[in-house]
């Protein structure tokens, strides 16, 4: 008696004896082996494409003949024809075994497949979407047999996908008596899975086989801005990214003026959900025009937000986050429907998935870092820090993750800053001060030439020189520091003390000039004392936040520092030391993760696995609250010097040398007791 | 070393010995005793109210002491000062045992107490609802262990009740805050499950303890009237009736005018999906303002109705349910909520149970009818109509259940019929015909004299005779019969074949003169050969249905007749038979079951087991379709003649004969040919 034929898939390694005649689709399946079906091995969808391997194959002890696999069927012929199938690719429920073979999965037919992320930190996402596509064909109505369509539909999940129950959405129903028809009782659904125990539920369906894909939408909603990944379900690609500015910004700048508009005005709250709600659909809309994709088509939505566009968002008043013990309405993860959120450009169905949020302060945008960047993984001790409005601040390594907000303010996005502006062509976005004639020079966006290089002034007539973003402010910050510009306290010497004409007096206090656009009708941009003050604030509350979470930990250092936020892949490392930014590490352990709040809604949106993995994380984070810990004011209160009026900074000390000035005179100057708010 | 003391609960029986001092919730509740609590034994809720009895009990073998619980204590006293304890109660939860004690739980101290109906046929509804309350209470916000509101309700609810995971209504979320502060962090919830096993869903809640009440609403969603009962969900209570027109009688009077209409109106179906939600609304307002209950307090709605008033009230274009193969949308029940309806006046979150449709043409009004007459539990073969504008069938016994609808049209309510009316004030219910002087006399609905009697028209003078309702034209009919002043065939004889003048001409045919308001400037009241042809094509249709159903059962005969429907209480059984309406069963046999439908739909509101009962008899109930069975048509036919033209009537000879008289002179008569439609 002859063996069965053996098969063995690549890249998994899985092998198994099947009978002659067994289809590869049968046989990944039966071995576990990762291969994608849409139409449950009919020969339509194309999904479970293969590629045999011929020849002697000592690491697997086999020989494949070239008849190892059964011919080239008439529906293989047939989709050839009309899609064509890459050569040597055959269907693997078409192509039956009829001697031992090698047969590779390409990344394409597995569902799980993963996605390389384009950003610096390359990272793969695993695809594990929460929402499948089905192909089923359902059983005619039998009038003696009476059974709603809808049942019949169930049956055949249930005997062809072997999906023993699932739920329904309630507006998904009303549509399908003329979707089963119009296919000839043949039908792909949606089925989402909320949980893996959970029974999926119904939340669209199409005529015969749907071709046109399924998409989910990964939204950063920011206090500032609201950024959008439209992502193709089944491969994980980013086929569109936009962003809107967020118009609650006219009832507040920061979180703080919003949640007080909220309490100050009746119906404040609701209007403020509106509006948020309305500019997601405007998002939505144009994300899915730009790539071409029908609306109807995007299945899911992922959020990532603080507590307080979190609350919003849902409808709820956030008065709560306003003041102790800032209790939130709840802080679990949320699947609800697009319907629920009031959102009108997706179908009702469409889920929504809202990542956990961690406390009053840090919410399912710092949750989104810690799915991103995993501080619970790192070997040695990491603080990430992504710089907004607010900043969201972890520190951890494998042994314990702590989190906690910091109210940084906007100065370090250019706002509260007298040439501040949003990085946009025209604003200063790198900057150096010769620290012997203490003239500056300066790079804009929209142009790589430096603004002392030939041709600058040529190349940037269009845009102009029209102010600072927030990576220009701290370098201009930084620069003036390391050229006893700026002393330690943060006073800007006057043109005496400083050695340079371009410090002009403002008032009692001192300005230095950056750029005067005067001749050619363009800004005076100067860095006030004022923005001293601001970006002052800022990064103290950064720094104060750090620090505490390194006080939890008991540990006066960290050993990687990670800038996040879309702002901190700006940042220059030596810069943000300089000003005491962050802890003191050797510069090259200073890195940017790019928008990791934004890949943590992507990774969510394409795995379900991941968004168990976060929650289960952040119930084991250790939250730490600023707003109440009386060491914060402490910190805050050291951190103002730049870069600290008692830390040392001995690896920054390395790379520089800062000026030993004071330029303090016992004149009048506002001395920095400008009120914090959060935000 | 004595043995703890027992404790004897009734009329349970249940018994236990328990230590000194254990409070008799906790001995209850120990011991699976039916004993309520929505404070969970704080003292506050006084549901667990209980009386201990004293003396000696042979029957139980203890004697129980004075000093048998412990002393009346400062909680009992103030709930007593409050309110009022009933003399000889104990609230359970404060009272401890001391020594061996009978206890008994008064019927409104259960939480699965019996409904008794006021109906007929008296029969209990067991309490079992579906939404209950608890009241818990909740740990404050602690900024330091950061938690959201919500899932320190969960906590509690876990802790306090045992409920180890609840889902919640999103539309409960967003008030969930105020409701927790302004309650103290003491709070009642109400908690729904759609199934025993599936965890309870968070839908209501209000600040401490709420003693308002929860309510649910039954609702009869007929072709032509829509009926609710608002029911106290804690003690099953009917605390108001009420009913209203279906506004979509003006789209069409019957179920297939309505699906013509939406087939051939683009949004037909919509607008009548529309305004049965508006008259849904309105019914609701106008209940809950009879009864003077919050509407917000309406915790689930209970939905009987035919399949094309379900798929109407999904907002489901029922266009399938009018061509063969019949096929519903979805046939098994629903759960949703009011938002899902788009009903406003319940809150969002409001549960709606819709029963599971039997089939094509056999709606969750049967399944209602099912519910509350049991079929499936009769020993005898029983035949259940439910007589409306389309007659719902059931024959069964506990052998086997099989259930059809017959299309008998509106006839039976007085509509198609000449001088027909509605019931109301004014309407001819009751009907004789003298049969030697061939003269009527009759009962109009709001006075209790018959015509002949003295001080009728005195009594009749506001109303005035103004038509005939239902009941009235199946007297008519069967007295005219009976009377010999129609012949088998349904023909009305001339004045002189008849022998009175009251039979008058009426083009070709003639008409039987009931009563001539003229000289009062009422109405003449006829009954014309149209009006006897349509109740014969109505009453044919029903005769078929069941004769239908006796045929897949195999039967000549059936042992019970039982009418349903809110008509069928006012119908004689000797008129039905003498009509040949129903098989002929003796007189006695033939019993009316009131508003069979509305019961079903009560006890479905009250008892969450029922509605698994009757999901489970739908599934096994034997479907028969009437609409394209070739011996309905034979069966229909044979039915035209008055009784029947073949079926003997033996048990109606023994009570009734009727004279052999034939008026059938060759000349042209329309002849019963009529289209009979749907509805």
């Amino acid at each position: 008696m002859t063996q069965d034929p053996l098969v063995i898939f690549t890249p998994s390694g899985k092998r198994g004896r099947f009978a002659v005649g067994t289809p590869v689709l049968t046989a990944a399946r039966q071995l576990g082996v990762d291969l994608d079906s849409v139409c449950g091995g009919r020969g339509i969808c194309s999904k479970c494409q293969i590629t045999p391997s011929y020849g002697d194959f000592p690491k697997h002890g086999v020989h494949v003949a070239e008849t190892a696999l059964s011919e080239w069927n008439a529906v293989e012929q047939r989709y050839d024809d009309k899609r064509g199938l890459p050569a040597g690719r055959r269907l693997g429920c078409q192509a039956t075994v009829q001697g031992d073979v090698v047969i590779d999965v390409p990344p394409e037919s597995q569902v799980h497949r993963q996605v390389v992320r384009k950003a610096a930190s390359v990272r793969a996402i695993a695809m594990d979407p929460a929402t499948r596509l089905y192909y089923v064909e359902v059983e005619e109505p039998d009038m003696h047999e009476p059974t709603g369509d809808l049942e019949r539909l169930k049956r055949a999940l249930a005997a062809q996908w072997d999906i023993p129950e699932i739920s329904t959405d309630f507006s998904t129903l009303s549509g399908l008596q003329p979707i089963l028809r119009k296919g000839g009782w043949k039908i792909t659904v949606a089925l989402h899975k909320t949980d893996i125990d959970a029974p999926p539920r119904l939340i669209a369906a199409w005529p015969g086989l749907h071709e046109a894909g399924i998409y989910g939408l990964a939204i950063d909603l920011g206090s500032t801005t609201i950024a959008a990944h439209l992502t193709d379900l089944d491969t994980g690609a980013v086929v569109a990214s936009s962003g809107i500015m967020n118009p609650q910004i006219r009832f507040g700048e920061d979180l703080m003026s919003r949640v007080s508009y909220a309490m100050m005005n009746p119906g404040g709250a609701a209007e403020m959900t509106r509006v948020v709600r309305e500019a997601l659909d405007r998002l939505t809309t144009e994300i899915a025009a730009e790539a071409k994709v029908d609306p109807a088509l995007i299945l899911e939505t992922v959020f990532v937000c603080n507590p307080v566009m979190h609350h919003l968002l849902l409808g709820i008043d956030p008065v709560e986050l306003g003041q102790a013990p800032f209790a939130l309405a709840t802080s679990d993860a949320l699947n609800l429907s697009a319907a629920d959120l009031g959102l009108r450009v997706q179908r009702a169905s469409a889920r929504v998935y809202i990542l956990p949020c961690i406390a009053g302060h840090v919410g399912a945008d710092a949750a989104a870092v810690a799915l991103s960047e995993q501080p619970g993984k790192a070997e040695e001790l990491t603080l990430i820090v992504d710089v907004g409005t607010n900043a969201e601040i972890l520190l951890g390594d494998t042994t314990r993750t702590l989190a906690c907000s910091s109210p940084t303010g906007p100065a370090f996005e250019g706002a509260q800053i007298s040439s501040g502006q949003r990085a946009a062509p025209g604003a200063i976005e790198a900057l150096r001060i010769d620290p012997e004639t203490k003239e500056p020079r300066f790079r804009v966006i929209g142009c790589d030439l430096w603004s002392d290089e030939p041709g600058f002034a040529e190349a940037t007539a269009t845009t102009g020189v029209t102010g600072i973003c927030g990576s220009g402010i701290i370098e201009a910050v930084a620069e003036m520091r390391a050229a006893g510009l700026l002393d330690p306290s943060g006073l800007i010497g006057s043109a005496a003390q400083a050695g340079t004409d371009r410090c002009v007096p403002e008032g009692r206090t001192h300005a230095y000039l950056i750029h005067d656009g005067g001749a050619e009708g363009g800004p005076r941009i100067t860095v006030t004392q004022g923005d001293i003050r601001a970006i002052q604030l800022a990064k103290s509350a950064l720094y104060a936040g750090a620090r505490l979470l390194m006080d939890e930990r008991g540990v006066d250092r960290v050993a990687r520092v990670v800038l996040a936020g879309a702002f901190g892949a700006h940042i220059s490392p030596k810069h943000a030391m300089i000003l005491g930014m962050i802890p003191d590490v050797p510069l090259d352990r200073v890195t940017s993760a790019g928008n990791a709040a934004g890949t943590g809604a992507r990774i969510a949106l394409c795995n379900l696995a991941a968004r168990r993995e976060i929650e289960r994380t952040v119930r084991e984070i250790t939250k730490v609250e600023t707003a109440i810990e009386p060491r914060f004011q402490e910190h805050f209160v050291a951190a103002n010097a730049i870069p600290h009026a008692t830390d040392p900074f001995p690896e920054l000390s390395k790379e520089v040398t800062l000026p030993q000035v004071s330029f303090n005179t016992g004149g009048g100057e506002d001395g920095g007791r400008r009120r914090r708010r959060r935000g």
